[in-house]
């Protein structure tokens, strides 16, 4: 199977699991369950979980043990894109080619919609770590990874600085700071959580904090390169949302040449850091690659 | 010691320990750290913590070993008493005395800070399950009580009823159901996660089940009828605002007198529920009768 085959087999796996979850939750309220569905099973590229399950695939882990892990942060992803699209943050009403949560169900709903897939992600994993009492351990490290991450600690504090940088032109190093935070830091989580779940050494884990930064970095400095050359019918947003809400980016600090170089760049360190793992890393290469040259 | 001297002991030691862990949390930001801590230390009764510890004392458990999970309780609580004070959810200006979370440091803080006590609470459970290999179950099946209790099938499930029933009369059925999901999980989720960590028999369980529900029920009767002959200066908030919210209470649905009524038989009732526990349920029952007459 090649890669595109792989990313496609694997992007499938995750939209069925995640259709499965949803489905299979008892909600005794139709209107929460629906809005919750509605941004979940709203396509996107599912990275995190894709991430997840290729890291799984480069250690040897088993795919069932790490996939309820990929898809809550996946439920945690879209819970903070819902939050950040509301009126009173970003105020978007366009998201991977489809309304907003809070155009289609108001404002109210949209918020209880965020916090029941926030919810719902820690019910899921915690249902899988008492289920498996032999890997209780590692799935409660992978669950604490990940709570750290999407936490004031990480992504919410990114979001923060994010919020106060509007209007205002900051240093390269609070913009770094920014996205490790608010990208990075669930980029990050899907990559050492599976990693822990397939009980990682010290020195495995070290390459792989060092791939996560890059690959995050990296796909942060797309994101805003896309944002203002990209086509707004393949990403599914508006372009140049950022220029109107006077966003500090990778693209307004350093110009679009530049981030163009950085990108390759650290795309090129995120690839060199797994080049101990061999052939077993070769999806994970061509994964960093795909994310370099991709259009939405 | 008298039973107000030894709810004066638990909330203090709740009000320590919440601020310690909000303090010790590693926040690089500190309008989130700032914002969460307002609304977490504002005060309140610590209703859920306290209930979550009286259970534990009852049924000879460690209270170190609950303490956390009724402080991620009440980070849960507070969270959701951010989110609803909203201007898109009951719009209101204040909260246990004090301007509430928006109005203070704006909407989209808010709501971040709502976001980020859900996932601290999520975050502080983990790492006491994580530290306990020998009684990893017990706080995992914690855990698990609190997540369903918290996400869409309980209060979230309520706060929609809710959303959803302003303006509208609605039957009793729907605002028992209501309040089961609302105020009610929540409350049950206090009692059932500290009788899961203290390794609580099936019949132990059946009877805190219903002792749960029927105080549920008692609290929320009383909030309602405070909410229209309450002391808005002893009650931190305006009164009257379910009126001008075209809110659906037992005093809208059953009028005062009838409300009184059905305090009084649920109260009565919730302390019949643990009868079969001597002298050790005393606090328990007299907890149920202080909250029968408090006035805030």
């Amino acid at each position: 199977m090649n890669f595109k085959e792989k990313l496609r087999e694997r992007a499938e796996l995750i939209n069925n699991t995640l259709e499965k979850m949803i489905d299979e939750k008892d909600v005794p309220q139709k209107t929460i369950y629906t809005a919750m569905r509605y941004s979940l099973m709203a396509g996107g590229k599912r990275l995190r979980p894709v991430l997840a399950l290729s890291v799984c695939d480069m250690l040897g882990g088993n795919p069932d043990d790490v996939l309820p892990f990929g898809c809550a942060i996946e439920m945690i992803h879209t819970y903070s894109l819902i939050h950040d699209d509301l009126p009173c943050m970003d105020n978007d009403d366009y998201r991977r080619g489809r309304l907003t949560n809070h155009k289609v169900f108001g404002e109210a709903v949209a918020v209880l919609a965020g916090d029941a897939l926030l919810n719902y992600a820690f019910e899921v994993m915690t249902k899988a770590a008492l289920e498996d009492p032999e890997n209780v351990k590692a799935k409660l490290e992978a669950m604490y990874i990940i709570a750290n991450a999407s936490g004031a600690s990480g992504m919410i504090g990114g979001q923060i600085i994010d919020l106060e940088s509007e209007n205002k032109k900051i240093s390269p190093e609070l913009l770094h700071e920014m996205h490790k935070h608010k990208t990075g830091a669930l980029i990050k989580a899907s990559v050492l959580s599976a990693a822990a779940i397939c009980h990682a050494s010290k020195s495995v884990m070290d390459s792989l904090v060092r791939f996560a930064d890059m690959l995050g970095l990296a796909f942060q400095i797309k994101d805003d390169i896309l944002d203002v050359e990209g086509n707004s019918e393949l990403l599914g947003k508006n372009i140049g949302s950022d220029a109107s809400n006077s966003k500090n980016t990778f693209v307004t600090l350093y110009g679009l040449e530049k981030s163009k170089e950085m990108l390759e760049d650290y795309t090129e360190q995120a690839i060199e850091s797994i080049n101990a793992f061999g052939e077993k890393g070769s999806f994970l290469k061509e994964l960093a690659n795909y994310l370099l040259e991709r259009v939405n």
